[in-house]
């Protein structure tokens, strides 16, 4: 029996791939084999994902964080597909956020996400796939742009620093000074954001509480991105998923050519889970939060989803989970598994996850067999 | 397929004829039915369980709680056995306790119990089985003699209160009162409480804290009752059991002659659980809270350990669980799984212990049948 095992990291507690360790190490046994594949959809573990699935290399550059502090940044690297790997969390990720004046949104921007795009400059990569989840940023990309030379100027043709703040001070932008070697890489952004740039679902509104904005913040700064991002969009309409990371979609896709791709979508082809599914008896999958969000192509749907097409069974293992069983059942997702079995708080859940999902894997393996182990067993006086 | 639910009460939320109800709303559909036995251990749900295994009746009748108020009291009669079950919970039950002086265990006794085995004499009882599970008193059954017509008196020959204030007030016990016909009864304790009357594992020292006694108070009491049960032993040695129920085990064991047998093995025999599990391919079981004192003589594992022998999976539906898994699976339980799947206090828990456990059923069906049902629906394209 074949097992595939690809669950998403559960934000806060395990990683993706030690999360299939823990399915690996309950289910191998005799007559069973577990594939673990690392997986993603933009956030957290998505460059684990790419460089897993292809043997490519994690390595370690200097960088800055949001609020400009210098940190070691992580990017992942494929040799053959000259391919790099960037998550613009690494650098402009909400673990960054300390609550104070300094990291408060008008002050923070993405400038080590710029510098990042240097380096693939430097590595001569052919192609970028970006993974924009879980950035605390909402700089509309102004300070990756800075971070590769472009410049911005106020009316009276003075330099603007490249922060949230000076959003409506800026009235022109320079992009002289951005490396030419970009225009020769593909650029690809992995994300499964809707959002245009603003609106009720843009940027702002949408994610603005989550990165530290107060509720009568909102709308000023709404009207701050407003005014910036038409000078990116220069009379264009936004378009779906510029709202993704604070914006920064929206720079590298009107700056920097950069295609929108669904993130689940671009690794279930790198780890060519298709080709994998089609093998299997069982898929196992889950996340740190199923809800209707999931619906709209977060990993456990994505891959339940091809799965269904193959006709193999889904069992997904979840922190939590809300929204109706009927339409995981329609997409594919055959059994939902809280990993959850004893009274907790979140603090109590998130420290013991690793546990939680050994227990909650063994009953599920035990279940899953409990019938066919005992056929035989039975004495045969009945 | 055949499946035997035998849940005993999830205390605080389902009765156990509840949670069967729920396993078979869950499991029973084309091909599976389901069983319902209403089972207990001498607690909660003992006159439920003989009563729903033979097709007795359940009775109501005026008495008097720990505290002397007058209360309607139930008690279950089988009619071809001629035997009445009593649960001293019905008048002595700890959820009479109010924190007050006047529930106190020195001021409370098990009256209403005396008054109940009068009730059998009436009836014509030749059996009764009394479940001495979750009594409020450690009255050492003086409440329940005295309803019988026993009189207490000090060493001046006057007449005594019978509450455990006096105990060691009593000097001499008069029994002639007692009606005879008691003496043509069987009675017959279910319990599976291993304690002796006093000591470290006694009525005082390791039930008196839940019934309201300070740790300040435990030396007296243990003093006091130890002067009153000398009366009762009259030279004996205390045996196992004797502490259950506040001591009433002691009482009805020296003055009425009663045995003391374990509560599952009795409502196992009276429910013809054997011959039923034989013809089972499943059968499940549970309760609210599975230990280490689960493994002595608790329904689960009585249950457990009669499928063992007929080679009959077992899953227990649980409120918690803890202990080492390896010991539960030793006595036979296959899997244990918590109903709990989400953050909770345990007043969430208990509130929606119908819903939690209706879902959890759930998994565990999809997951029994998920490898099977999935048999020839793969695509053949792999």
């Amino acid at each position: 029996m074949k097992i595939i095992s690809a669950i998403d990291s559960l934000k806060g507690s395990l990683t993706s791939k030690e999360a299939n360790q823990v399915i690996q190490m309950t289910f191998e046994d005799e007559g069973i084999s577990v594939d673990p594949i690392a997986i993603a959809d933009g956030g957290e573990g998505t460059i684990e994902a790419f460089v897993s699935s292809r043997d490519g290399q994690i390595k370690t550059v200097l960088s800055h964080n949001l609020k400009g502090k210098e940190i070691a940044a992580q990017y992942g690297w494929l040799t053959d597909e000259k391919t790099m790997i960037i998550e613009s969390a690494q650098t402009c990720g909400i673990q960054f956020l300390d609550g104070s004046g300094q990291t408060h949104p008008r002050n923070t921007n993405s400038f080590g996400l710029g510098e990042q795009l240097r380096m693939a400059c430097k590595q001569g990569a052919e192609r970028v796939i970006i993974g924009l989840g879980g950035t605390g940023t909402i700089d509309c990309g102004i300070g990756m742009l800075a971070g590769l030379g472009v410049t911005f100027f106020d009316s009276q043709g003075g330099p603007v620093v490249p922060i949230p703040e000076n959003f409506k001070k800026i009235a022109e932008i320079s992009t002289a000074a951005i490396p030419t070697e970009l225009n020769k890489i593909e650029i690809i952004i992995a994300s499964d954001v809707q959002s245009l740039i603003t609106g009720e679902t843009g940027a702002v509104y949408m994610f603005g509480r989550q990165k530290g904005l107060e509720d009568d913040e909102l709308a000023e700064f709404e009207e701050d991105i407003q005014t910036f991002s038409q000078l990116l969009l220069a009379g264009s309409e936004s378009k779906s998923g510029d709202g993704a990371a604070g914006g920064i979609a929206l720079a590298l896709r009107t700056v920097l050519g950069a295609q929108i791709v669904s993130g689940i979508d671009l690794v279930i082809q790198y780890t060519e889970m298709e080709k994998k599914i089609k093998q299997a008896d069982l898929v196992i999958t889950g996340e740190g939060r199923m809800d209707s969000q999931s619906l709209q192509g977060k990993v456990p749907v994505g891959i339940a989803t091809l799965a269904k097409q193959h006709g193999v069974p889904v069992i997904a293992f979840v922190g939590e989970v809300s929204g109706h069983p009927f339409e995981f059942e329609k997409v594919g997702l055959s059994v939902i598994v809280p990993i959850v079995d004893q009274l907790s708080t979140l603090k109590e859940a998130l420290t013991h996850a690793k546990q939680n999902l050994q227990r909650a894997a063994t009953r599920v393996k035990q279940l899953l067999f409990l019938l066919k182990a005992n056929e035989g067993k039975k004495q045969p006086n009945h």
